[in-house]
Formats: structure tokens, sequence, C-alpha cells
């Protein structure tokens, strides 16, 4: 690969992944940043040799400069920071893993380079989705989704982008031009740990239980967003404003093991669908390679050994939060970003002790109406 | 739709389910070849007022003749009849539908055209498939395959087709071109009535027995192949032509539910698959209309109601066509038309009750060791 590449949030679990793919690819890091696990910053310095690092944390930056004096790597901070490792890597493409609504400014400044984003950070999508898609395409950027649903969504649309189909660097515009072929979304979810648990059932959970996911390795809020399905409701908001479809046209179907990770159901009544094994380094591998493909890192997809696949409906008594998100989603912008800051809030507030398991969705419901909209 | 449709054989059970697409999408029908059902034939001949009938049986074009003599409906006959329904209608699509080898000819003469066939003849490719592929080359013949499993990996690579990938009329080539990222290909079989028996349990089935399919409705032929797995079989040298892929690259899965009608593995370990409710016109629609997708006849699929997708190994020393299949796929073409021509006896002997059903395989063994591949 002759690609080049910048990782705004490259201590993450998706920045680790996506060197591991650099490295696979043997990719060239541009830049880097993080907020201030400068110990795992050194590290990733020392291997992959970014010309720029920016660490949010100005003392941890300062610390991190002074342990790399022995290296070219130039360490800048803050938010200012962020948006030169941004703007002027000039690497071909970059991925945006900033975690939660920080992410916003980095990604604006990252659409606004036109080159491609491999959008990881869902929330800016979520809370300022309309901005986020029109810089996209005012600066000609082309958007590749990382998560995994959309990713699946994404391959499978591209399935239906025409050989005919002008597309140019902004392709989500023309997938989105084309989606009246598209019936529905199917987004997958695998239900998190406490599937088929009742209501009453739910009250007492624990953090460390709901940080106990059984498909995905990730971080702390994208467990307990996984847990109470707001992880799909995010992703619900995602999808609409990525592939300009409306909430009513995605639905969210469980699927206890994570293998189908979304599909796209077409007007004929044909389903296409996009399996492999859980393994965030296939999706993010393609947002890096697409429209080629190349081997990957990820273990061979054995059905034979899997022997089944399951699907059932989401209870949404038990697991309001998706409702909410459905909610927002129809109410608009506004609404999303309502949803998101009050479950940013109550998710913390769990991971604390300080509220139960079933007062994150209470306390977004009564943001939600409190926010007016 | 504005395009116009001819259909070699037009009475079986494609070419009845091909009208009732046309029907559906409005399209004009030009032509119409059938072996000597003129029953159907006539309706078909009122119903679609096709300007063009070939009756391969000269009695029976003669009595249609008669019959329809109040129409503008002209009549032919014989092998140059069929031919002359192909070459000249000047039909946007020709639906080659006739059953077994005798499609041959009538498929060469259609690729000659250089317009689109919708192929669901299979024996043609599985006798001659270089000499079909080579034609469709020659004259820029656009193969869009209808058979479930085809149609399936043929939307499944469309999905992998590069928006910047040159595809001129010959679609399938540029397919091919690019199947360097394309790992395998994994051909879903329902596995048929019997599976799950045992050789020994198999020993006594009937024709009675085979001819119940659990999910399509089929031909007595294809049935009974289905049965035996050697449909399956056919399939897999039907893709291997098709798709210019080795037989060692395709994986054949038992999927009873048939709802997954197959899946193209990529090399980054990405797998896309495509499902529907099992109806022949969801594929034959879309060989059809493609590029474009158009609402069809096929209910909905209801994956919340299906609950589960399984799938599990052949059995191979039960179904010993499938390995026989494969073992003629690797030997080539003359090897590919001994087996299927044994088995075209093969069959209408255990139709007759002439011979068991565990016979079928033998019977074809020796076939392909007499043949001398």
């Amino acid at each position: 690969m002759q690609k080049t590449l910048t990782i705004l949030g490259s201590t993450g679990s998706i920045g680790r992944q996506t060197l591991e793919v650099a490295e696979h690819l043997d990719i060239k890091v541009r830049a880097l940043s993080a907020n201030r696990s400068i110990d795992l910053l050194e590290e990733q310095v020392r291997k992959f040799a970014p010309e720029l690092v920016a660490v949010y944390d100005e003392r941890a930056a300062d610390e991190l400069r002074t342990r790399i004096h022995d290296t070219n790597t130039r360490i800048v901070h803050g938010r200012d920071g962020q948006i030169e490792a941004a703007r002027e890597s000039g690497a071909d493409v970059i991925v945006t893993a900033i975690a939660g609504q920080a992410g916003l400014e980095p990604t604006l400044a990252a659409l606004k380079t036109g080159k491609r984003i491999a959008l990881a950070n869902k929330e800016p999508l979520v809370c300022a989705g309309d901005l986020v898609m029109k810089t996209a395409r005012e600066h000609n950027a082309e958007i590749i989704p990382v998560d995994s649903e959309h990713s699946a969504i994404f391959q499978c649309l591209v399935s239906d982008l025409l050989k005919n189909d002008k597309a140019d660097g902004c392709l989500l515009s023309h997938v989105i031009e084309h989606s009246k072929r598209i019936r529905k979304i199917i987004l997958t979810a695998s239900g998190g740990p406490f599937r088929g648990l009742s209501g009453a059932e739910l009250e007492n959970i624990t953090p460390e239980q709901a940080l106990k996911h059984p498909n995905w390795n990730m971080g702390k809020k994208i467990t307990i967003d996984s847990a109470t399905l707001m992880n799909k409701g995010l992703e619900l908001i995602e999808a609409m404003h990525l592939f300009s479809i409306s909430p009513d046209r995605i639905e969210v179907i469980i699927h206890p093991e994570s293998i189908v990770h979304s599909m796209v159901e077409l007007v004929d009544g044909s389903i296409i669908a996009q399996l492999s094994n859980p393994d965030m380094r296939q999706p993010i591998q393609y947002a890096l390679t697409f429209p080629e493909r190349l081997p990957s890192l990820t273990k061979q997809l054995d059905l034979i050994r899997l022997k089944t696949l399951t699907f059932e409906k989401p209870d949404l008594d038990a697991f309001p939060c998706l409702r909410l998100a459905y909610k927002a989603a129809k109410l608009g912008t506004q609404a999303c970003a309502a949803l998101n800051q009050a479950n940013e809030e109550a998710v913390e507030l769990f991971l604390q002790k300080k509220i139960g398991f079933n007062e994150i969705p209470k306390l977004i419901e009564s943001a939600l109406d409190a926010s007016g909209c």
C-alpha cells in the first residue's frame, strides 16, 4: 500500500487496531493524536515514526516531548493540536477515532481536507449529522464508515452502485442518490450481555456485569451503550445521516452471533448481507483499501462450524434506549444531540455507581422531554 | 420497462415465471419457443401476442398454427425454428430456459446476437462451458445468470465491481477480471428432501418421494438432481465457467432453509451474501432489469419470523453425485459432458423405475471412468 495515514484517537481500541492494520499493510503513518496515554503514544511513536503527534493534555504533551526528544516527531497539544494533526498531516486517509462528542471539531477539520475520512467516531454524526454531511459534500471528502454495521451497509450498498454511476470523491453521495433502490436497511445488534432479560431483571445490573460484552472487545462507554442498546440507537442515527434514509426505513434486528454485520433490502426483495468474524480490523482495513480488497488479519469465517445464525425482535420494553433513539431520530438533530449528551452523562453516572442500569433510559427520556424538541 | 423479451422454453417452470415477471413489468414479448405444449403456448400467444413462436415438434407446430390463425403470430418449427426465435426476434433480452443439453444450439444462437442473455439453461455451460463463454466474449453478449445461486453470486460480485472498472456489454468478463479479490465462492444447497439420510437409507427411495422438494417447485429432472445433489454438482461446473474460478475455490455448503442463495468470500475475510424468499421470479427479474432494481412479485423476507439460518457440511458418502461433479470439473469439459450425459440418462431410468436411487451415481461413475478423461 502506498497510502499514508493519520489517526485521531490512536490509543483507543479503534486507533490501536488501525495501527495493527497499518503495520500489516505497510502503510506509512503521518500523524497521531490522543488524549493523554503517553506510555502507549511513546511506543507508537517509536514504532511508526509519525511526523506529528497531538496530545490533548498539555502537561502530557510536554512529558512526551521530553521522552521522545531523540526522535524526529513533533509534538503539539490541545484542540488546536488535534486540528493541526487532522489538517496538516497531508495523509491520504484520516481515521477519526476520538471517543464522544469531543471528536466533532477534529472530524470537521479532517473533512475539510477533502481527503478520505475513515469515520469511526459516531457522535459527530449523532449530534451534528447535517453539518458533518454538508461539510463532507462541500469539501468533496470521501466518508467511508468504520463501524462494523455501517461498513457492512456500505459494502452491501456498493453492490448496488452501478458501474455507470459517475462516482467522484464523495462516493457516499452517490450511494445516497441511488438509495431509491433500497427498501430498508437492516441494522443488526448482538443484543448485548443482557439479551432476554426483563426490565425487572435488569434493575440491579452492575457496571462490572455490563462491561462484559459477549462478542466485541471495546471501550467502556460503547460497551455500556451495547448493554442498554443505546449503541444501536446511536448507530441508527448515524445510518440515517450516512445513507440519507429516514429512520422508519431502518429496522433493528437482534442477531446474537454478531456474524451478519448488517443488511440492505432492495426494492425487488433481494437482501444483500455482509458477514465476517467479529473483528474490527476487517472494516478498518476496508475503509483504508476501498475500492481494493487485500488479505487481512481477520480470521476466515467458518459457517459450518458456526452452524446457526439467529434473528429476533429487539425488546423495546426492557431496552427503552433504542425506542428513545428512534424518537430522537424522527425529531431531528437537536433531539439527537440532547439524547447523546444525556446518554454520555447517564453512562458516566452508571459507571460511577451513582445510578442504576434502568435509570439510564429514564434520565435520557427526561432530558429529551426537557429539550423541548 | 421499455425492454423487449424472447423466451426460449416458455412453457417450462422458468419460462412461465418469466412471463409472470414480464406481465408484472409490462415487458413486450417478442418471441417464444417450446417443445410441444401447445395448449399452454396458445394461452401465452393470446396473452402476450409475440411476433414469433417456435414449436420444436413439427406436428404440434402445425396444430398450433391452425389454432391461432386469428392472430398475427408466426409459427416456425424444429431446431431451425428455435434458432430463428433466438436470432431474429430482435429482443433486448433472451431468456434461455430450454431444459437439458438440447439448449446448447439455441443458447449459442442467442449469444451470437450480442444481446443480453438471461441464462437459465445450465447444461450448455456444463457440457460446453468453454465454447459458451468464448461465444459470449466474441459477440460481446452480456450473460446474466438466472439460477438462484448464480444470480446470488452475481449480485454479490457486482458488489465488488468497482465504480472505476470499465465494464462494457460483457459484464461477466469484468467480474472475472476482478476475481483476484475473491477468495472463494460459497454455493448453498438445500440438501434436497433426503438430507440427513445415509446411503443405506437412500436405497429404496422412489421417484414419487424424490419429486417432493422441500423449498422449490421445479421441473422433474432438476428435482431429482436436487435429491441426488447432482444439481449442485452441475451448478458447481456452471459457476466455474461463469465466474472463471477453479472448482477448488468453490465450496458447497448445505443450507436447508434456501434463504441464503449463495455467498462470495473476499480476500479480506468479508463475505457478501444474497438472501430472499425462495422465488425464482426474483433472480429472473434481476436478470431482466439489471442494473436497475424494481419492485417485484417476491414476498418480503421476514428474518425474525424465520428465526434461524443453518449451515452444514454436505455428506459426500450418501450423495456421491456431488463428489463426481467435483471430479469432472477438475478433469475438464469432456468429463463434464460425460457426467451430464450419464446423469440425464440415469435420471430418466430412475423416473421409469428401471434403476434405484443409489444406482444413479454408480452409472455416472462408470460413464466417467469409461469416457477416458
